[in-house]
């Protein structure tokens, strides 16, 4: 690790700068390694999983493209674009909305629950095995606090909305 | 949250569930907000971010795509496109490798240095507010210690080499 000067996380203790590459340095490597299992064995990509676990995890399977991006954290037109192509694919419909005619809502397909389904044990025993597996009781409940708080300020201080149905 | 079968995480006990919707919601917002604000302020990506920062922690700011590949944990022909598009912004220059006439070197130029020593205040600024300022030294030191076991983990059990300066 490169703490001179020029690094650029030299206005962080060291200990905030040891967490913060331990963060990226996961997170980077998670992400691809999620995104090669499901794109290897399912032929979904990362951000397709994103989509659908958010219009699983919503009652009735419908989001508005708004707040589908909100619940993601990704801009509105990337989110567009993505579920152009799941609409290819057959994994969500898309409609006006009946609420609101401009707004346009993203509708969970049975193509797409089965394939969620489908993908699901192999997605959940690889976060099982490279993250959980490394953590004792104790530090996943530590952690999950910690997270919490964290997620708690990004609310407070950044520039999306709470999801409606985040907690 | 949804706890029923039909969850995708069904199978994680209720903290490891906890942890994990934490994680992910933290993760998914925070990249919208470190990538938000470095284009505003910058006209940068978090890719073309994640990029400078592989290359200015290397010492002499060069590392083959292969090893940026590594480094940042993303497909090979990703990679390159990204590294063309920040050639054409004069980031960064790519030349044959010295070692392997085959490979491809990139190599940070004195605008990307320029433009990464530019961004740095701000993006510090937001890691500092959004993260840190959630967590005490204690609550800090734990999470850097649990994800540290956690990229162990990802090492061992993953599919992608360690890089070569991370220790």
């Amino acid at each position: 690790m490169d703490f001179s000067p020029e690094s650029p996380y030299a206005f962080l203790s060291d200990e905030e700068v040891r967490a913060w590459y331990a963060y990226m340095k996961v997170q980077l490597r998670l992400r691809y390694e999620m995104n090669r299992q499901l794109r290897v064995d399912h032929g979904l990509s990362l951000a397709d999983y994103d989509v659908l676990v958010a219009l699983v995890s919503d009652e009735g399977g419908v989001l508005t493209v708004s707040d589908l991006a909100i619940r993601i954290g990704a801009e509105r037109s990337r989110v567009s674009h993505q579920v152009r192509r799941m609409t290819q694919r057959g994994f969500v419909e898309v409609r006006p909305s009946a609420d609101d005619r401009r707004a346009t809502e993203v509708v969970l397909s049975d193509v797409g629950r089965e394939t969620m389904t489908a993908a699901t044990p192999g997605h959940v025993a690889l976060v099982r095995s490279v993250f959980f597996d490394a953590l004792t009781a104790d530090r996943t409940r530590e952690l999950a606090e910690s997270l919490e708080r964290v997620y708690e300020s990004l609310i407070a201080h950044g520039t999306l909305p709470r999801p409606a149905d985040h907690p």
